[in-house]
């Protein structure tokens, strides 16, 4: 048995180490990416297969939002704890919380689809789409706010920095906030502008680019 | 190909690391906890999206609760193997019964919400969930007593004391079974006393505080 | 970015490691344990909780048989990877046709609970179900004597010694056919010599006992 | 906390390592192909078990496909990953596409086993399948392509010859439309033929072996 990265610590029955908290964190965000696909309905013996996905186009749309939208989470999720060296109980409580989020998402998902399709009561279900990111995203800002008031659980001099350029991370539940206000006039056009937040923070990710040395 | 860290030991087949339990047990519990969501009701096209919420209040509640839950068997199942250094035949087992168990909480947490939504069987289905989550915690003190009286699994010196101070682990059966017997007058403080002990254990991880040095 | 283990081997596109063939294993193994159990039924708002158990009784026995079993072929299948050093195709294929059986399990399980509930065609049932396992534990027997008689796939000189001590991979398919004949008289007790066979493995694990050195 | 791979990095907030990457690719593709087996229908109580899996063989073939094809996408995600050394956003969007149509696959492999057993419609649905494998292949198809224009996202100065003997990357979206073309006169020979492909793709990973040396 090799000494574990944190086996010097004999004190503390077993401080979590940050890598199993990611690790964690990642096979829950990777099944509730998976998930999504559960909530598709997929054609019946003797139904016409191109009708039923022009039918559910809008849950398809939807699907293919939410599966890239939890895929950015976790870029956000690795960015923000790249930088942490210790777990302390808030951090791991607002973790959990976000965690909750992003599992959760597979179900305003679903329903947004199927509003979409039936043409019914989908404002609410925009709406209720739109919260559910927008919690989700805040609890991105939570992480963020602690982490900043608390350097002491950052890892390294250069690491506030790190975390200080990771600000845009208030910016997410603003973002969806707005795309809950769109619902409450077009519920498709929410829907496309959650795409557009995706792609902005694809296009944004300063902290894929390695330094040239 | 590198060595694995257990790759001197020629004589056994295969040791089993405590590294790869604790892999393959992250994972179930990851999923067992990403599976809650399945068993909410997405609102059909038609349905109020609200009313649904509204009407599903308490299967919302349980999911949480539940999701939170075993979140912190996670944290308890890294402290406690954290300090392990080998495993034996009765450890693995204890642990595949911890497993099963957490891999079955989906069923009495869909049972519960389910059944105070109809306002009937609500006390069964509170008794069902307590005792599930009482026989996994009991798992866990079954781990904790078996670790206690064979030191000769843990690794160096301090470990009997790292392992001294998880005999929380026995707390747990005791509260759940008490959640069980609240039950008995009122399935929903039943659910809100499960929530505490998600709150108690999330408030006293003493094991996730690093020392000063 | 560090070099990765096989970093070295330049002239092939990318040599597969063994470790990651065992993580995608892992994760499979995971997830399919823990899909059991959403082949149960959950009881229905209204309906009796107590009943509904007694009543599926048998999908309740044949989950906890079936996740046991996928937990043992997981302690297999470590066995048997770790003294591999490189994976060649026909590994690769026979450990792909060894994770669809294994994947597959849910589907004979939630059919065995079913047909034992309606007391009808369990035998049918309980003779898919052990050949299902025999066929699973059949990959494993080929895995075997497939690296018997491949020594350059292991690693170092002592690997042939441990690869031999797991010759009784080609026990399990024997005693899973055997379930298979003692369904064609009771479908209950093929049930309960598929819960034997994984107590057998369980009790004799000597590939996690360590040398005392 | 030892420090991680890229902590020498400080400047930008998080460098995402493909170690990362690789690893939620790796959890996606596992649920992926594990989700699978959900979309069988299991006997229900007093259903005739034989009569059922012959009724639902051509949904069993194509879950055995599909589960197969995924692992072979896996095998060739990996071959394509491992030569690279760090990722940007473009690489970042190309494999959250590909991670999409993997996550996509059982919902063309259910409505084409479907079909096959009604009897109508399965031109459609196996159009359908092939469409989808294709696309999802031209993912790989993209990737390569990217990564052949920008070296400087390779690792070591061999990894351009190890990325350019992976150029059957090109292959696979040939195949699948070839596949859907076939489809159009007969979709059972179109369900083959992917079966197949996977052969091919198994018979001849290059990457796999070793050099003697």
């Amino acid at each position: 048995m090799v000494p574990e990265p944190s086996a010097e610590v004999e004190e503390a029955p077993a401080p979590l180490s940050t890598g199993r908290v990611e690790a964690l964190s990642d096979g829950i965000i990777a099944i509730a990416a998976t998930l999504l696909v559960l909530e598709l309905h997929v054609p019946e013996p003797g139904e016409d297969v191109w009708a039923s996905l022009a039918h559910q186009l809008p849950s398809l749309a939807a699907y293919a939002v939410s599966f890239l939208t939890i895929l950015i989470f976790w870029v956000n999720h690795h960015a923000l704890f790249h930088a942490v060296a210790r777990v302390d109980r808030t951090l791991l409580f607002l973790n959990g919380l976000l965690l909750l989020g992003i599992s959760f998402v597979s179900f305003p998902t679903a329903a947004l689809g199927r509003a979409l399709e039936g043409g019914m009561h989908d404002t609410q279900a925009a709406v209720l789409y739109a919260l559910t990111l927008a919690a989700t995203a805040a609890c991105f800002s939570a992480l963020w706010l602690y982490l900043r008031t608390h350097p002491a659980l950052l890892a390294g001099p250069a690491r506030p920095r790190a975390v200080a350029a990771l600000r845009r991370s208030l910016v997410g539940p603003v973002l969806y906030l707005a795309a809950g206000l769109v619902a409450l006039v077009s519920a498709p056009t929410s829907l496309v502008l959650t795409a557009l937040v995706a792609g902005y923070f694809t296009m944004t990710p300063r902290h894929l680019r390695r330094p040239a040395s």
